[in-house]
């Protein structure tokens, strides 16, 4: 296939980082011409390009877990498109291929940077969605992090999109009973009726937390978060104790500014492990690293401090103290003379 | 020991509930009778109260990890005392026990839930200290949450308190950098001075947030978060990608009623595991899981949906749309007619 001289290679540009919503100001249509091609590159024509809610956290002036994308520069997305030049043997005119070549109608690239796709029995946007990242961010999340048993209540919401669509199929297909939350009431019959959901509450309901506690009577085991915000702050008080949070995004958070919650952003941009622990769980290991700690109080490794309130009448105000970090060690209570 | 009619037993009761800073008033001392003991059973005269920050968690009439104290019942407490009378076997008068007999100095309870202790080579406070529940809280959080390698950076609040005095020589016997954050600078030169901290910032400094930054100059790879609250604020945006954190405690939570994280209660309380994660950083798994999803959706086990937006300039309006969740299913734009 070959161009004439007058067609263009269209592309989207960051004209502006939002803060809050994003609006389509915040973003540049040029054209380019179209790019010529080096040895083992191709000039690919695209076909298909994925929006992934990835992207808000690109244009984000903080920092996230990827190099974002400065104004001026050409928006990030993974496209599907055809081979219309080669210079590389592994590829082919014709051939459909799979690459991150960003929010644009053309583009020029080593022909190893671009995945040959097949779509003898699916459809090629397939590798965009339920097969692509989104599916696998759904597999991985849920098998790695949530792993839920026969019996489990899994809540997903964003329950409709491409990664919960997946996440609660995968989940039912394990025996979880499986509950969706999504916005109005036609995605929540999709999740029902389409996707073999147990339930589906919809956010926007005025009854949304009412709602919530019928379709979760046991309590949360498992829950997939795509969102933030709002609705995982509604979630997480009906999480039961063991449960797993697979957070996997908080889109909403970027539209509230000030109120935002940036611990749990910190927690998702840094893939912080976050476990709280209580060590009255641990009781099979208590007599082991008891031994391990009375050998190094015994060798003087372990040094210690302690502070003496004296008289039983003291531990309140020792207590308070305490609270306050008015002590210095470990707070004692001296009850005999 | 016998003791005399006019002896009586001093009790520490619970009388209301606090919110916010806890105050003496929130407590009531009475007197009781010397208990009797039954067959099994000892009576034990208590040397040693151990007051912890978890006795806090115990009078809020919020839901936590254990039952809590209701005003009017005898504060919770862990002690060290004396056999006085003993009918069980196992123990005889004058052991020295560990139980969790409560604020109060006699107590009577079955044999069996009292710890015979032996202070050949440790003094008997160690038990309720660095060697009892706090050590092993240490112990526990950072050796199997925290998981230091030599090199990393850990830090530790409450750094000479029971608990964190403990992580924080623990990590250093682990070729850590140990980083203490403590109350004025008598804790800090002790941590730094007596228990080996590489270095301790003292959070009541104005200029605690710059001193931290020169403290932890590669970030923060363990946390072990005794504190919450202003602190753990300031530490969290410090943390290294792949960092731990073992949440253990957040006493100043309760401090702050309304501007409270009630999120990072919840985990804790629950011992959610709250964990980020990004699907690239598990690329050696995509191939195998796309395998999976490709036959369930080539069996049509899978099902899945898209929005399909129109032309390339049709993608800032609906990458909008998408964050707003007017989408349905996996976003697309279609670039080609």
């Amino acid at each position: 296939m070959s161009l004439t001289q007058d067609v263009r290679n269209q592309r989207v540009l960051l004209a502006s980082r939002p803060e809050g919503w994003v609006t389509p100001e915040h973003f540049e249509i040029v054209d380019a011409p179209i790019p010529t091609i080096n040895d083992q590159e191709v000039l690919i024509k695209n076909h298909w390009l994925s929006l992934d809610p990835y992207m808000r956290s690109r244009i984000s002036a903080e920092k996230s877990y990827a190099q974002g994308v400065e104004p001026g520069q050409l928006m990030v997305g993974t496209t599907i498109g055809e081979v219309i030049e080669s210079r590389a043997d592994r590829l082919a005119v014709g051939d459909m291929v799979l690459a991150a070549t960003g929010w644009q109608e053309y583009a020029a690239l080593p022909a190893k940077q671009a995945l040959k796709l097949d779509s003898k029995d699916v459809p090629l946007t397939a590798y965009l969605g339920v097969m692509g990242m989104p599916g696998i961010t759904a597999w991985t999340g849920l098998m790695t992090i949530c792993e839920p048993k026969a019996g489990d209540t899994v809540v997903v919401d964003a329950a409709c999109g491409a990664v919960g669509s997946v996440v609660g199929q995968l989940a039912k297909s394990i025996g979880a009973t499986v509950v969706g939350i999504a916005g109005g009431p036609l995605k929540c019959q999709y999740a029902v009726n389409e996707l073999g959901f147990d339930d589906c509450v919809d956010h926007k309901d005025p009854d949304f937390t009412a709602r919530l506690d019928q379709s979760v009577p046991r309590g949360i085991d498992c829950l997939f978060e795509n969102v933030g915000g709002a609705i995982f702050e509604a979630l997480l008080p009906r999480m039961n104790v063991f449960s797993r949070i697979a957070l996997c995004g908080m889109v909403s958070e970027f539209n509230r500014p000030a109120h935002g919650n940036h611990a749990l952003r910190a927690i998702l941009t840094n893939r912080i492990k976050l476990q709280g622990f209580i060590v009255s769980d641990h009781m099979h290991t208590w007599s082991d690293i008891r031994q391990q700690l009375h050998q190094r109080v015994v060798s003087g490794q372990l040094k210690f401090r302690e502070s003496i309130a004296y008289g039983l009448h003291s531990a309140p105000a020792a207590f308070v103290g305490m609270l306050k970090g008015e002590n210095f060690g470990k707070q004692l209570v001296k009850l005999t003379d």
